[in-house]
């Protein structure tokens, strides 16, 4: 079934300790559709300005990912500029031009309106609340965030919240919006907030999945960790969180009934996507992937945590 | 079949933002025996002062650890004194007392050479080789050891590890040893020191278990990472990775033969102890498990990570 999802689609310039790229293709709606388009259906909502040309519509038109909903405006696409030489588990931001994403008003086209499944990347909480107001009939949502906003726009996130089946976000951020520094109690804290699971993202040492406790006899559902790849080199960390929400995510849309089982699997069909997205700079290797070598790195990762 | 343990058996002050106690049990030595003696029989070499009294001695023989090879020297037992305040993660050292163990010879009983299971834990390295050296008969030798050494007594420290079959340490350890920043390269870089087999612990991210790369049409083992389980309340982390140790290397003790899958479930039993110990201050969760308690927790473990 097919995912909706609205974030942006931006050019990064990044350093690591493996080298430099200028101006590659990036944001979060780009990882993560790409991610997701090996498992579904992928429509995303995004401005780009000017500087979007052929090269970057055909890595979309290359997985089959609608860009229709990708409005074009003048003026600079979204740029973010940033380096990983001091440590591969944090960026440093040295520069954030939101350029035509300041006036962006997400429009849904009519042929996205199907769409069962909604991830809201991480943007303005009040971008993702529209477009969540827009789409009131979908089956699942999931939403990504960041410490920017829960810190200071707090309110408008909250709102959110409230609308979010599921929520992605990594070790920091979770603890600082549950305000607590243990983590479970963070997760208890998160989940009371709308969502009824949680994704945490630990970087290399992988994801825990939490769900809210039951309610009126409803079934529990299980905690689960799942791994992150021990990776020889980490070519560069970029977009590795968006892709994890792309893998996890797209194979949930995959199926045609979401059992608990369903969501332990997507959380490896995450940490899969997850350690692609290290190996080369910007979507490089996620746009030359095949369903085969996703498959195969599954059961590497079933390989590195099950007993048997 | 019986381990013999040498490392510490000291008293520690302990304050947490659960708490604090005074001068409670510790020591490496006897977090690593109470954890293993769920397994297996346990024989500790250690030295101890006049403070060292029947209480202590009676939690050792509570569970029939073996301490014959606990010297009784004029003076003060080793002393620790730390805090976790702004960490869990990480203590605090604020008075490391050597006390008898500063002038300590290690003599090994008799009745534990026949021992087919060598433990060495964190204490100086040319405390460790020499145990080492007076017990050639071993079948499986493993150790910890921590900064301090590695930093500082690099020399003696590659003497012991080339007498090594498994090495357990820490994260920042292991990069250290390894002298690389990237997880893997640096267990790569620790094997070829001598161990074949490394385990770094992660804290609360659990562990990962590496093997050195086969030679001479060896079988290929795998790597495995068990998780840690999340827990509500981390009372006190003292004693955690040494109790790991001993749930680890217990498990293996107490097998006829030990075979790759072995080492995984293994960690699974590390992950368990190193669990409970944080649970209460000090030693008291681990002198009051059952082993019904502990197989349980095994299970949440394959439950947190099993994809069924």
């Amino acid at each position: 079934m097919a995912i909706t999802v609205v974030g942006s689609v931006a050019f990064d310039s990044i350093e690591t300790p493996a080298g430099k790229r200028e101006r590659c293709l990036g944001g979060a709606a780009t990882y993560f559709s790409l991610a997701a388009s090996y498992f579904t259906n992928v429509r995303v909502i995004a401005v780009v300005g000017e500087d979007f040309g052929k090269r970057q519509e055909a890595a979309f038109q290359a997985r089959g990912i609608d860009t229709r909903g990708i409005e074009r405006a003048k003026g600079k696409s979204f740029f973010w500029e940033g380096s990983y030489l001091d440590n591969l588990n944090e960026a440093k931001t040295h520069i954030t031009d939101l350029n035509v994403f300041a006036a962006f008003e997400p429009k849904i086209p009519d042929a996205y309106r199907d769409s069962e499944f909604l991830f809201l990347a991480n943007i303005d909480p009040v971008l993702q609340r529209r477009v969540r107001e827009q789409m009131p009939g979908v089956k699942l949502v999931a939403g990504d965030t960041m410490n920017y906003w829960i810190n200071d726009h707090r309110p408008a996130l909250l709102e959110v919240l409230k609308g979010l089946d599921i929520l992605l976000i990594n070790d920091t951020e979770a603890r600082v919006l549950g305000g607590n520094s243990n983590l479970v109690q963070a997760a208890r804290a998160v989940l009371a907030l709308g969502p009824s699971s949680l994704v945490v993202k630990h970087g290399e040492y992988g994801a825990t999945l939490f769900h809210r406790a039951p309610q009126n006899g409803e079934e529990a559902k299980r905690t689960f960790r799942a791994p992150a790849l021990p990776l020889e080199e980490v070519v560069d960390p970029t977009g590795a969180g968006d892709s994890f929400a792309g893998g996890f995510f797209g194979y949930l849309a995959s199926l045609p009934e979401i059992t608990p089982a369903a969501y332990r699997t997507a959380m490896f069909y995450g940490g899969v996507m997850g350690s692609f997205a290290c190996e080369r700079f910007g979507t490089e290797r996620m746009q030359q992937l095949s369903r085969k070598e996703i498959d195969e790195r599954f059961n590497i990762f079933r390989e590195l945590t099950h007993l048997d």
